[in-house]
């Protein structure tokens, strides 16, 4: 269970199928298949067997795979089966909306801290959050020793702000900011640029 | 440049370097070269020439690529050299903050239309657009011609809602909703799911 060994396109495709088991938990259903879960998530059988096999022998030929049993399993691979902290950096509107997010808190996340650099938003209430002075971000950051960090900042300001969350001891940032991020080994990086998603079909019109 | 030939994965960086060189551009940048090109964005130099000589021969050794030529070849490659129309589904706080969003246009996409379902939605306006009613969806966007369209309806919602779209000729769907959807072949969906995104990181913390 190296986290080196595993291709990371498998680690992509495993929130997927975590998410597709939650839904299924919820409506009540105990086991499921590869099959019906590809159904699901629109992956084949065989991938998802493959993928899951990666990590040991979580299904039993004939009866499938124990739904919470299962869930425990990658909840535990990926390191959720904890609440983790995250600040939303910028309090625009997609700031108030990730931070007010009711998606995050069975997933494994859980915001605490709204960063803006605006006077105007300083101090005011988003949700159940104040706004917190950006200048406070490696105070605060470290402070509470938050590991996860979402970047809503304009496009000009994201790396000034995300050298100073590396500064802070952020490991993980979800940049919705759209331009790419120089940030030092160790520390990951995920992208959210719609017009980018958008143009990768657009390819294929 | 046939859309089978390429691998999507190739095809999913062109946005990320068509973005670099559109910054570039505004700084007034005419030449630049793979190494540079690469540092902003991430990517070994190596990999971006394999890129982009997948679709033709568009830089010099030497003297490297001019921006304007390469952004206007990758523009065309991705079909972004027009400007799309794009229907938004669910007027709540992320879909009001996507038909707001100034980052759209000049890259490709405007939005025209905002959908919802709730009775106390329809008819108020959100920025320049007033809220259409979803019932509405099929008969707008086939009228309109629309083939992109943004989701950002509960979960629940999702794949009833994309039957819709995909009824009234849409081809292309970026999901925000948590959940995997179903479509015919030939119509394409991109996933924007932050807990997605973030639990991909917790697996290397």
């Amino acid at each position: 269970m190296n986290a080196d060994n595993v291709p990371d396109i498998i680690i992509g495709r495993l929130p997927v199928y975590l998410r597709a088991l939650q839904r299924m938990s919820e409506k009540g259903m105990k086991t499921t298949s590869s099959q019906e879960l590809g159904e699901h998530v629109g992956i084949s059988a065989a991938q998802i067997r493959k993928d899951i096999s990666q990590f040991g022998e979580f299904g039993k030929q004939g009866t499938g795979y124990a739904v919470p049993f299962l869930i425990d399993k990658l909840r535990g691979i990926l390191k959720v089966n904890r609440m983790w902290d995250v600040a939303v950096i910028g309090a625009g509107e997609l700031g108030h909306a990730l931070s007010r997010y009711q998606g995050f808190t069975d997933r494994g996340f859980r915001v605490i801290f709204v960063f803006d650099s605006d006077p105007s938003k300083i101090g005011k209430r988003v949700g159940e959050f104040v706004v917190e002075d950006s200048a406070k971000i490696v105070e605060c950051i470290r402070g509470a020793n938050i590991k996860i960090a979402m970047l809503t900042v304009p496009a000009a300001a994201a790396q000034a702000v995300t050298d100073q969350l590396v500064q802070a001891g952020v490991k993980a940032i979800l940049n919705y900011a759209p331009i790419s991020l120089n940030v030092p080994e160790g520390v990951h990086v995920q992208y959210i640029d719609p017009a980018n998603h958008l143009q990768r079909m657009t390819y294929y019109l």
